[in-house]
Order: structure tokens, then C-alpha cells, then sequence
């Protein structure tokens, strides 16, 4: 298996390629549509052809690079099959591995952050590789205030779906903000601020209390991965950037 | 490869037990005296016989297992060739890969911690695991103050051996005070306060300034691991209680 981590520093926000040297087929999960030029950059220098991209809920910090990936590079677009979003051409549901080559990855249904919110988990007797999107970061979880979250509703998704796995489990994020890369389900479970060791009433107790501000790209983002990434009319001024670059025609 | 990372709380060490599912030889990288019977409890439970130790330099501040395990299990106890000690097995040396099973570790010689330190480096195309021993740990490295410990010189191992890695290699660390267990090449070139992106100087005026404690246990943890972990006779009665199940015939 070919792995990297790339990272969009706009958003703080991490991608993965996953590529099965066998058969030549990869995936990016998360591609952010700010950096669909340097992925591909990327993938060219490995002499890889892009065939999926994945993501794990509909962001609202930034807009997916998946529809512009599959306009430059004709990958197909995996999304939770639950979001029934018509710009998708594979939907993905927990008990269904789905196969990048002969890698599989099993979708985890991990409801709280959104309520349609997926992870994936790669578990061979080689691999135990978590990509956990925005349900569990590094020392910290995705915020519940917003896009139907709910915090007992993740404190359950992480608790019955991550904190089960195998303490050496490797969890891969969708963000951080320190420059952190990686953890294991053993450190969240004994560090992790907000829910390591916390019963579900001190979870909530500190999700209730963080006072995050607004979410800068909420707006135009929602709307636009409601399109697989679509850029909205809405988009302000100082985010078209990106956009720009982007022929709607696609 | 079946993996497992063991934490020893007292000294907040990790020890590493990496196996080959193939052939059965399985190998503890710096395992500690205090927790012998809990690895071996650990391989019991596993199926696993031990055939290896492996330190990767004279810790100063737990005693070694090695002694013990091999007396235990029949063990072979590898330590780097260049600390000529005489209760050593198999001597390891940079340049000459060491074999578990079909696993093979990659010695890589990184003094600045002690004159003697080795790192050990799995690097295949499926795996890219770096024991980095006390050389490089997680947002920080060991203290050059003890043990022959030059600054510049671990500067430099660090730079060159390390930080000339892949950047998703997955980083081990023989200790972390804070239950993190694992990092990356970068994350650590990225964030590590006392050498990520810095110089040379900067690195020295930082380790210069680190004013720790006298290590609690250097007295006795030196001399008693120049054996493999032997209790020698100065050991403080509050430090005895492993040692006291030790058979010193062994």
C-alpha cells in the first residue's frame, strides 16, 4: 500500500492517498478544492491516475476538491450513500468494505460532528489505519454546534466505534491546527482533552462550553459540498481564489 | 508483522514487541525490568515465544529486561556491538540489517543521547517504522547531559538519519511523559520544540538551558545495565522491589 498525508493549510485540513501498488488504483479521502492542483502534482510524480475520491461528511470548513478532481482526472466520487447527494456516483454504508484496488476500506456510520458523518477504517493483519474525518482529532473532536452535531450522539460514535479498536490502531484526522499528523486510539483514549476518560455528561459539559466562533466558510461551504464541491454564488470575495481557477462547465 | 507497543509507568518507558507471523520469532525492543512478567504474559497470550531483546543504547533511567527475559525465556540479548558488553548475545551495527523472522530492522548508529545509540528502522514498501530510542521522542529529544551526551552530535544524528526519512515514516520513541505514543518524521520536523526547523545554535542554546533534574536512577540503571540489566549492589531499597524476583543466578 502507497500512503501520504498531504495537508491544506488554508483549512488545516488533511487529505490521504491511499494507492494499491497491484493494481494501480488510489484514492484521495478529503481532497480539498484548494489544493486539487498540487494533489495531482503529486499523484503524476508517483505515475498514479487518480480513481476516487472519498469524503467523510459535508464539510463546512472548506470545499471539497471532488468534483473538480473528477472534472481534471475523471475519478469517480464516493461520498456516505446516506448524504443522497446527486453529484455522487458510489455511495458508501458501514458493513460495505469499499476497494481501492485490493485495499479495503470499511465505512464506519459515526454520527455527532454531522449526523451523516462516516469514517474509515483500513484493519489487515498488516494495517490498522483510522481515518477518523472530524469525529476524533488529535487531543480533541469535531465540534457539535452546528450541521445537526450532536454531542451524545458523538460521544456514542466514538466510544462504540473507535474507542473498540485495537489500542495501536494509527488514527489519521481530517484537521489539525498544531501541525500534529497522527495518533493511536490508545492515546485518545487516555489524553484526548474532551473525551479521553470523560463520561458522557463531562463530555457534554465541555462541548457545551467552548464558545467556538462562527465558522468563517460555513456559508458557502455547506452549499458547496452539497454539490460535491460545487462553488456557490455566495462565496465571498477573499475565498474565490480557488474557484476562480475552476471551470464551472464541469 | 503482529506489533505492540507496552508502556512501563515508573519511567514511562515504551517497549516495542515486534513479531513475524510467519516463522514466530518475535523481538523486544528496550523492554524493561520492572514489567518482565506482563510481557511475558503479553506472548503467552499471543501464542509467541520471545527469541529476541534489543536496546537500543544503556538507559539510565530504567533497568534493562533483557537479563531477566533471557533468563526467563531463553531470550537472545541484542544490544549496539559498540558497547562490547560482554553479557550480549548478538551485537548490532549499522549497515547490517538484524532479522525477525522475516522482518528485517535496519540498526541505524545516531549517537548525541549517549557515544553509543542506535535507532532501529523498519523501511518497506508496506512498512516505515522508525525506534527512534532516545534520540528523537515525541515534541522533544534526550537530554545530553549525561552519558557521554553531546548536543551537536545529536543534532546531527537527528538530521541526518532521521530527518532524511520519508515524512510519513511513523515514529516510536523509547519514552513520553505525557501518554502521546506515537509521531511522524513530519510532524516532528514541523513542530519538535527543540529541533524542528531549528539550527544548530538554536538547538544547543535550547539544550543548554534545559536545566533537569539529576536522573534518579543513573546510579545504579548504568552499571546494572552494562550486564543486560543486572541489580547491582547500590540499588535503593526503593528501587528494589523488581529486582527482589530476580534470580541473581541467572
Amino acid at each position: 500500500m502507497l500512503f501520504k498525508q498531504l495537508f491544506e493549510p488554508d483549512s488545516s485540513t488533511y487529505s490521504y492517498l491511499i494507492a494499491c501498488p497491484e493494481t494501480g488504483e488510489c484514492a484521495i479521502i478529503d481532497p480539498v478544492l484548494d489544493t486539487v492542483e498540487r494533489d495531482l502534482g503529486v499523484l503524476q510524480s508517483l505515475g498514479l491516475k487518480l480513481t476516487y475520491t472519498i469524503d467523510t461528511h459535508i464539510h463546512a470548513d472548506h470545499l471539497s476538491g471532488a468534483r473538480r478532481l473528477k472534472a481534471m482526472s475523471g475519478s469517480k466520487i464516493a461520498y456516505p450513500a446516506i448524504d443522497e447527494l446527486p453529484c455522487v456516483d458510489i455511495g458508501l454504508e458501514e458493513g460495505t468494505a469499499f476497494k481501492i484496488g485490493k485495499i479495503e476500506l470499511q465505512p464506519l456510520f459515526t454520527p455527532g460532528h454531522t449526523d451523516h458523518h462516516h469514517a474509515y477504517l483500513i484493519h489487515t493483519p498488516v494495517h490498522q489505519m483510522l481515518f477518523s474525518g472530524d469525529a476524533l482529532m488529535i487531543d480533541g473532536v469535531g465540534r457539535t454546534d452546528f450541521q445537526s452535531g450532536d454531542s451524545k450522539t458523538l460521544y456514542n460514535s466514538i466510544q462504540q466505534k473507535f474507542f473498540t479498536l485495537p489500542d495501536e490502531t494509527l488514527v489519521y484526522p481530517c484537521h489539525d491546527y498544531e501541525h500534529r499528523q497522527i495518533s493511536t486510539i490508545g492515546q485518545e483514549k487516555k489524553r484526548n482533552k474532551h473525551i479521553g476518560e470523560k463520561s458522557l455528561e463531562e463530555f457534554i459539559e465541555i462541548m457545551d462550553g467552548l464558545n467556538l466562533p462562527y465558522p468563517r466558510k460555513i456559508d458557502f461551504a455547506v452549499p458547496g459540498n452539497q454539490q460535491c464541491g460545487e462553488c456557490p454564488e455566495n462565496i465571498p470575495e477573499e475565498y474565490r481564489g480557488p474557484c476562480e481557477k475552476y471551470d464551472q462547465g464541469h
